[in-house]
């Protein structure tokens, strides 16, 4: 049982928007055991979007289609799909009531052009579109199914989860797809591999293992399909083995990101959080208060990018920054032991380091970043050396910083 | 002259990641003069890889390949090139030099599955990745040229821009296309449209615009091809006309980003910046430091994400916060005025919101944010009400804390 997702439009292949629906559809249709096995972008162009049609009906059983059903002259999706089928429009009644009905929300009347838009094959089920103006078209032919959708995200994801997913589900009988997606840090997806090398060799048939690496991190995801009740057993012992392995370097699994595993423990434990950063210059500070809520355990951070920040604001001695240098363990350690002083909470990161391009050493390169993160059990250091591309280096950094201290929180008694 | 994308990989295809690459090197691609036919996902399998290049090699001139070039099993993109073109591997010693020199970097030596890395196929010429392990490919068969490069999106940025774009230039020869982009901020794309609707209707033949919203911003393309001398000289007379309806809107052109644009402000007027954020949590801070360079003028931020640590860092008056809550007018203005005083800096920006989904009330909804910007001219402020999606509400408010301290520095004497 294979999908195959077309999505149409001159923007995206010119590169104005990028095409978030296909992976959005990609893991609903996952979600209930349909494998996607190609995505294809055309324009809006008849002939283009027919070749596309035909091909994807030759490899695949189910046609998702997005784009191209606006109601203005570009849009000719519509148009090629009667071809392809041979047939012609027709208005629907049902479709033109949906479209008065959101005008009338805008307070607005209804034009031709809009008529049209309720204008839909004759061989098609109409899907009613809750959010927009374009109906949503289910087609069956010679045992495949087709389906086009307007190509505005919301638009069509409500289509798809209030009229597409219940008639698949009821339509096609899928095998089950499992997916465990385990979330390292700290680690190569070369060095991974090797670590789980005789649980990758012997896994159980249908099982496969994907790395998927990220800057500063590696996702491990293993898929597996067949019977659900041995998949499900089978997965939980695979994966508990795999995880065995290089549980040292795993922070999260799934949807789980650093910062919200992070705030979850803070949350658990009771205890706050503040950071003073230099090189990161604030990045680690975005990524805890981009998880909604983290005003609860998350205090403040000082950013202090100059010698002048780092005493005035943090206190830092001005001998200690000259006698190691702003970028050293010395400093970075005082920086976390002082803005948790200074803001009165029980954990701290803090991160030091030459982001580049300039500012580089022959003792300290650009890429050279040390980082204290401290826990009422104590203050801990890491020096880290992470190249020269300056964003990156800013990013490692960061995520690094994180799980350090996700480690020193889970090792508090 | 057409061209293809394919990207390789089953985590595309399971929607785990979303393709963000096609759409980057389509636009790169369009600012050479060349034109992308059609962007296909297919998964790390051979024969679906194969059947991918066989099709594509039907329809384009040129072919561009992302992704399956790691190190380890499931990536087979190397092998099935190999296959497409009847060769096999051979090590390539520079390639390998590079990966050392990139292990060395982060203090770590490279291993046996590094040095397969270096393994290219014997018809390809190889090319540079600087920012990772896994080489770019360029193919030449028949007419047609290919190349492979890493999924990782800015090690295949930089093979993209250091060494495939000046290939492509002088493989082919394509119409002479001309891009001006201008960047505005702080107002719609309908309203645009609306202020440059004679100058778009009159536009001379072979000119188009296009309009790239962006949140926060819009950035504003022309696009013209044809004569090169005819095309630069109309360009420039049509750009001044656009520029001249919407100038109160634009704050850069081509590539420039508002944070280095008020970079280079700073530096060139010889004041110095610092930020006090509260709702957005460091991210202001985050694009300023960004910047290389950004050390000679930003001194620091304070981030007082709670009550306390707006009166203990920043000493604003616990009876203002009190009086009328900490996302007011008042205490953002105070924010601004202490962090200018205590970095000893010019210009300070400071913010204060609620970013949701937690937090508002009726008289302030999740999406109220108060901007306070600071200069020798002194402190003005403003109210923004931004929806209620977390991230872009700090987005937005970032990047128009920073257009307002554009304004105010330009404004100086």
């Amino acid at each position: 049982m294979l999908a195959e997702i077309i999505t149409i439009g001159d923007e995206i292949l010119i590169g104005q928007i990028v095409d978030t629906n296909s992976a959005w559809i990609a893991q609903e249709l996952n979600g209930i055991g349909i494998k996607v096995h190609q995505i294809t972008s055309v324009s809006d162009n008849e002939s283009h979007i027919l070749s596309a049609l035909h091909e994807a009906n030759i490899r695949a059983q189910l046609i998702l289609i997005t784009g191209g059903l606006g109601p203005t002259k570009d849009d000719i999706t519509k148009r090629a799909l009667c071809k392809y089928f041979d047939t012609q429009l027709i208005f629907h009644e049902p479709s033109f009531k949906n479209i008065e009905r959101l005008f009338e929300m805008r307070g607005r009347k209804a034009n031709l052009n809009n008529h049209s838009q309720a204008e839909l094959p004759t061989n098609c089920i109409p899907l009613n579109n809750a959010n927009g103006t374009a109906p949503g078209m289910w087609f069956e032919s010679e045992g495949k199914v087709f389906v086009s959708m307007p190509g505005v995200p919301y638009e069509m994801k409500a289509i798809m989860l209030e009229e597409v997913i219940p008639r698949l589900k009821r339509h096609f009988t899928t095998p089950f797809i499992l997916h465990k997606t385990i979330l390292t840090q700290g680690v190569g997806e070369t060095l991974l591999e090797e670590l789980i090398a005789d649980e990758e060799n012997a896994l159980p048939p249908g099982f496969k293992i994907a790395y998927l690496p990220q800057s500063g991190m590696v996702r491990l995801r293993i898929s597996a399909s067949g019977d659900e009740q041995i998949i499900r057993k089978q997965m939980t012992e695979e994966y508990e083995k795999v995880c065995l392995k290089i549980k040292e370097f795993i922070f999260g699994f799934d949807d789980d990101t650093l910062e919200s595993v992070v705030g979850n423990l803070l949350r658990q434990k009771n205890l706050k959080l503040s950071t003073a950063e230099s090189c990161t210059g604030g990045y680690v500070s975005h990524l805890i208060t981009s998880v909604p809520g983290s005003s609860e355990y998350y205090m403040g951070s000082t950013i202090t990018y100059s010698y002048e920040s780092k005493t005035k604001i943090l206190e830092v001695p001005a001998n200690l920054i000259n006698e190691f240098g702003a970028v050293s363990e010395e400093v970075v350690r005082i920086m976390a032991d002082n803005v948790k002083k200074k803001l009165n909470t029980q954990c701290s990161i803090a991160t030091s380091g030459i982001a580049g391009p300039g500012g580089g050493t022959k003792d300290k390169p650009v890429g050279t970043v040390w980082i204290a993160v401290s826990t009422p059990n104590g203050t801990v250091t890491k020096k880290l050396l992470l190249g020269n591309n300056r964003l990156r280096i800013i990013h490692v950094a960061a995520i690094t910083a994180l799980n350090i201290l996700r480690k020193e929180i889970i090792g508090l008694n």
